[in-house]
C-alpha cells in the first residue's frame, strides 16, 4: 500500500491529536517526524512514536522523507510556514483559519499553486457525522431549497494563550466563528454577500483590553438569496453550546445540542442535565476523517475537500465583520481572489 | 341536533372537569343537573351553569330529564351507584377504576346489561393524543409484532384524601396502576396472563399503616406471548414521571416524558429542566374526547370504547397483583366473567 | 364577591376562547353578552352561555350591564373599537397587536386615558408558565446580566383569512413577530433601539402578491446595551417551532421546543418525534391567567400588566422593521409617545 | 516514571482498542507484545506498534518482559488463560464476563490469589463519565436512599461470531446483560438476592436454534431491600438503546439515551432523530480510564476497582436467571464464594 510520510509542526493539543491519528488510525499515512520549538516537547512525542524530532522548521522541511506537513501553530505563523513548506515541495495541511488576513491567505494559496502541492484547511466540522449527514440530506433535497442558516455558538470560556490576542488569532470572527462561516458556505452551498454585525466585549476585561469582542450577533445575506444569523459568545457556564439549523422550503435540519442527554439528576429543583462534555470524544472521529481525506487527496492527486480558497473566503467574511462592527453599517464581503 | 342530557354526580376536581366539558365543549351533550352530598358545592356548580342541583343521588336518578350520569365519586361507591343508575334506565360513565373488587364489577356490568344502558369506564389516557397515536401506529404495523410493554409511572406524591385508604380505592394497583394495566391491554391488544410483583411501602409511613404499597415492580406475561414490566412509585420529587414503551419486532414506540422541554435554565450546575407541569393541560383534551366518545356511543347506540368488561379485566389484574405480593410467587390472572 | 361583567366582540376562534374562559374559569368575571356581525354566530354562542347576543357594536356599548369589552376582531378594526369602548366608559381588553399603526395606537391610548378606563393588550405569552418563569428567573438574577435575546419563530403555515392582508394585519412584523418583540422587551427589561432586517416572500406567492414577507432575519440592539436576533418564517412543515433564549453573564435560559417529547416512533429511519401539537392546550392556561389579570386590574383599579404603551412600543418596532426592509439599512426605532 | 509492560492476547476489535490505548494514552504503560493465533493479525498489529508478535499464548507468557496480560478472547477461553497467566506470574486484565460458569470463575480467582497477581474484569461502563457521575451522585446522597434500579438494554442486532453460541459466551445473561447486572450491584451498592425472569427467542431463528434468548424481562430484589427491573433485547432497529435509572427516596438519576441529540431532520413526517451512533466514541474514554485503573492498581499494589469476585457475582446472577427461565419461578441467587 502506498503511504504518505507526514510530519506534524507544532505540538500543542491539536498537534498531538494529528500525530496520534496519523500514527494509529490511518493505514496509508506514516508519521515520520514531529517538530516543536520546545525541544522537550518535540523529544517526548518523538520518543513515544519512535520518530524523528525537530526543533527547527526549516530543518524539518529539508527532510526528504517528509511528504506532507501538518501546521498546527498559532495562526499568525501559518502564512510563512505554508509558503516555506510549499517551496520545499511538501503538501500542506493547516489548522484553521488559514491565515490572519486575506492578503496572507492569497500568498499562501499562490505558493501552493506554484509548487503544485496540496493545501487543505482544517475545518473538521465538515467531517463530523452530524454535520456531514446534514449536508448529505440537504443535497438530497430533504428540506427543499435551503433559505435560512442559523448558528448559535457559545464557547465555555475565553480562548487560552495566544488565541486571546486578535493580532495573532484574527479575533472572534476568525478564531472562533470561522467554523460557523465555513458551515454557512458549506451547508447553504452559497457565498456570503453582506454582513451586519453588532458586538462588544461584554464578558471579559482582558478581551476588551486586547481589542477583541466576546459577544456578537450577525445578520447576513447569501449571494443568490437566503439569509443567515450567527451569534457567538465566549462564555457558556455549563459547557459548549453549539447549534446550527438550516431551514428550507420543505423542512428544517437541526445540528448540535446544548445538553448531554446521557445523565440527568432529578431532584426537587428539577432535572439537571449536564452541558456537552464530550467535545474531544465527539469530534475525534471528525479529525480522523479529515486527516484521511487529506492523505487521500495526496495519494489520488485530487483537490482537497477544503481548499485554500475555502480558507480565504472565511477570512474575507471575517474582515467584513470587523469593518461592520467598526463602521456600524452593513458591509459587502469583498472577494479578493 | 339530537342531544344527550347529562348529570354529574360527585363534584370533586374530576367531576367539575366533566361538568365543564359537557357544558362547554360537546355540541351533542347538554348538562342539566349536578349532584353532590355537600349542598354548597352542588349549588355553586349548578348556579354557574344554570342547571339543577341535587344532594341526593336517588332524587337525581328520578329526574326524567337526565339521560346519562357521570359517576365521579370515591371508588368504593361506584358499584352501588352504577347499579342504581342502570336500574333507573340511565346510561353510565364511571371514573376509573370501575369498582374495588371484581365481584362488584360483575354486578355493575350485569345491571347495565339487564337495563340495556351504556356503561363506560374513564381510562382517559386512551384518548390522549400521544397514546392514541401510539395505538394507531401499532395497529398500522409500524413496529411489527409488539413483544414487550414497559411502563414507568411515578406520581409526584401520595394520593390525597380517600384514595389513601386501600379499602376505598383498591390500593396502588387499582387507584394508580390500573391506568397502566389498561394501557398494557390496549396497546398490546392482548390480555395479561400472569404477574409477579415485588413491592412495599418504602416512602410513606401513613401508606404502610393503611396497608397499601408505594413502590412496586411487576414482571408479567401476556396471553399469546409477549412480556411486560411495570414500575410504580408514589413519589417523584420533580413532577409527574410517566413513560410507556412498546417494543416490536421492527421498532419501538415511546410515549411520555419526564421533562417539560419548554424551559431550561443553564447555570454552572448544568441545564435545569422542570418536570412535567402540565398534567391537566395535557390531558384536558383527552377528557374532552373521552366524554365525546361516551355521548356518541349513546346517540349511535354503539358499544362504548371502554366497556365494563375492560374495567373488570383491570380489577382482576390488580387482584392477582395483591396475591402475588402477599404470596411472593407468580400468580395467574383469573378471568371472572 | 364583586364581579366584572364582560362582553366579547368578535367571535372567531380567539373570541370564543375568551368567552369560554370568562364564563367558566374566572370567579370574578361574568360573561353577559357576546357580539358578532354574523348573527348566527352571535346567537349560537349567546344561547350556549345563556347571555345576550348583539350584531351591532354600538348597541353592545350602550348596554349598561357591560363593564368591560374584549375586542377580538381583525387588527384594522381595533383602533375605532377601542376608542368607542373608551368613550362609552367600558374597560378594554384588545387582542394583539393593539393597532396597525403607531398613530392609531396613540389615539387608542389617549382615548382610554381620557375616559379613565383600563386598556390591556393581549400578549398572552407573558402568562405562559415557561415564559413567566423565565422572567422570574431573570429578575432573580439566575443568569446574571442579560446580554443577548434570540427568538426563532416558525408558524406551521401562512396566516388564515384577513391576516394575510398586511393592510389589515400589519404584516409579519405585527401579526406574527409582535409576540416576539413583546418578549424581547419583557424578558430583557429594555427597549429596542435599532433594527436591521433582511426578508422577502420566499415561500408563498399569495404573500408576495399582497406585499407581505414570509421569511425574515433581524439583528437588533437594545437601549442601554445588549443585542438581539429574531428569525420568523411562515412555514414549518412539522408544526409550530417557537424557541426563545436569553444569554446573560452567568447563564442562559431557553424557552420553547420544536418537539413534542411525548411520542417517538423508533423505526429504521431513526426516532421520529412529532412537532409541537398542543398549541391550544399549552397556551390555554396562559389565556386564563391573562384574562384573570385584566379582570383583577379592573377590580383593584390598577394598571394592567400589559398597557397600551406596551402595545404601542411593539408597533413602533414593526414600523422600523418595515423601513429597514425597504431601505436596506439599520433603522433607529422612533418613540412616538 | 515506573511503567508496566503489557501484552494483549486476542486481537479482535476490542483487543486492538486495548493495544491502541496502552500504546498511545497511558503514560505509565508500555505495550511490548501482542498475540493472536492468526499470525497475519499478530504481525500487522506488532509492526504498527513496533512490538513483539506471538501466535502462541504459552510462549507469550514465558516472555520475561511482560508484566501484565490483557485477555481479549472469546469467553470460554478466559478461565484457562487467566489461570495460566497467574501461574506465569503475570497480572491479568480480562474482558467481561470473567468466565462462562461460576465454578470456572472461582478457579480463576483462586489461581490469581495463589500467585498474588492482580485480576481485573473489564466492566468499562463503570468508567463512563455518565455512569461514574451517577455513582458519585448516589454516594453523595443526591437521591437519598436508592430504592429501585431499572435498566433497558437493546442491542442493535444479534451478537456476531462466537458470541452467538451460548456455550461459548454464556448467552444473553452473561454476554449482554452482565454489564447491566454489574451496574445494578455497583450503583445500588447491594447484592442481587432473587430473580424472576421471563424470556424467549422471539426475534432470531438462529438464536432459538442455539438455545439462547433474545428478549427477556427480569424482576429482581436486592439484599437489604430495593427492587430492580431489567429488560434486554437483541434488536433495536435505529441503534443502541441503553438507559438506566435509579430512583431513591429523594430523587431519580437517569443515565443513557436512545437518541443522538446532534441531528434532527424536520420534515412532514415529524422530526427524525438518529439513534445513538457514537458507541465507540462515547465509550472510548471509558476504556482509557479502565486501562489506566488497571495499570495503577499494579503500580500502587492495590486491589483493582473491579475484582474477580465482582466478575463472579455477575456469573452467579446469570446462572440464577437461566434457572428461573427454565423452571419458571423466582430463584434465589446462590453465592458460591
Amino acid at each position: 500500500m502506498p503511504k504518505v510520510n507526514v510530519a506534524v509542526a507544532g505540538l500543542g493539543r491539536i498537534g498531538k491529536v494529528h500525530a496520534e491519528i496519523t500514527f494509529t488510525r490511518l493505514e496509508n499515512a506514516r508519521l515520520v517526524a514531529v517538530m516543536d520549538v520546545v525541544s522537550e516537547l518535540a523529544n517526548s512525542v518523538a520518543e513515544k512514536y519512535k520518530v524523528k524530532a525537530y526543533t527547527d522548521y526549516d530543518a524539518l522541511l529539508k527532510d526528504p522523507e517528509v511528504d506532507a506537513v501538518f501546521i498546527t501553530t498559532p495562526t499568525n505563523l501559518h502564512k510563512e510556514m505554508i509558503v516555506k513548506a510549499a517551496e520545499a515541495g511538501k503538501h500542506v495541511f493547516t489548522e484553521k483559519p488559514i491565515t490572519v488576513t486575506s492578503s496572507e491567505a492569497i500568498e499562501a494559496i499562490k505558493a501552493a499553486e506554484k509548487a503544485d502541492v496540496k493545501l487543505m484547511v482544517g475545518y473538521m466540522r465538515r467531517f463530523d457525522d452530524a454535520y456531514a449527514t446534514a449536508k448529505k440530506k440537504i443535497v438530497e433535497g430533504s428540506i427543499g431549497n435551503p433559505l435560512v442558516f442559523i448558528n448559535i455558538a457559545r464557547d465555555p470560556g475565553a480562548p487560552p494563550g495566544w488565541a486571546q490576542d486578535p493580532r495573532l488569532s484574527g479575533g472572534i470572527f476568525l478564531d472562533m466563528l470561522s467554523h460557523d462561516f465555513d458551515m454557512a458556505r458549506y451547508l447553504m452551498g452559497k457565498e456570503v454577500k453582506e454582513v451586519y454585525v453588532k458586538g462588544d466585549a461584554l464578558l471579559y476585561n482582558e478581551i476588551k483590553q486586547k481589542g477583541d469582542l466576546d459577544v456578537v450577533t450577525i445578520n447576513f445575506e447569501f449571494e443568490g438569496g437566503g439569509y443567515g444569523l450567527i451569534h457567538g459568545s465566549r462564555k457558556s457556564v455549563f459547557g459548549y453550546d453549539l447549534r446550527t439549523e438550516i431551514m428550507g422550503t420543505d423542512g428544517t435540519i437541526y445540528v448540535g445540542s446544548q445538553t448531554d442527554p446521557n445523565l440527568a439528576v432529578g431532584s426537587k429543583d428539577g432535572l439537571i442535565y449536564r452541558g456537552v462534555q464530550w467535545f474531544w470524544s465527539r469530534f475525534y472521529d471528525a479529525y480522523v476523517l479529515e486527516d484521511a481525506a487529506f492523505i487521500n487527496s495526496i495519494l489520488r492527486d485530487e483537490k482537497p475537500p477544503i481548499t485554500g480558497v475555502d480558507g480565504l473566503r472565511v477570512v474575507e467574511i471575517a474582515e467584513a465583520c470587523w469593518r461592520s462592527v467598526k463602521e456600524q453599517r452593513p458591509i459587502s464581503v469583498r472577494r479578493t481572489l
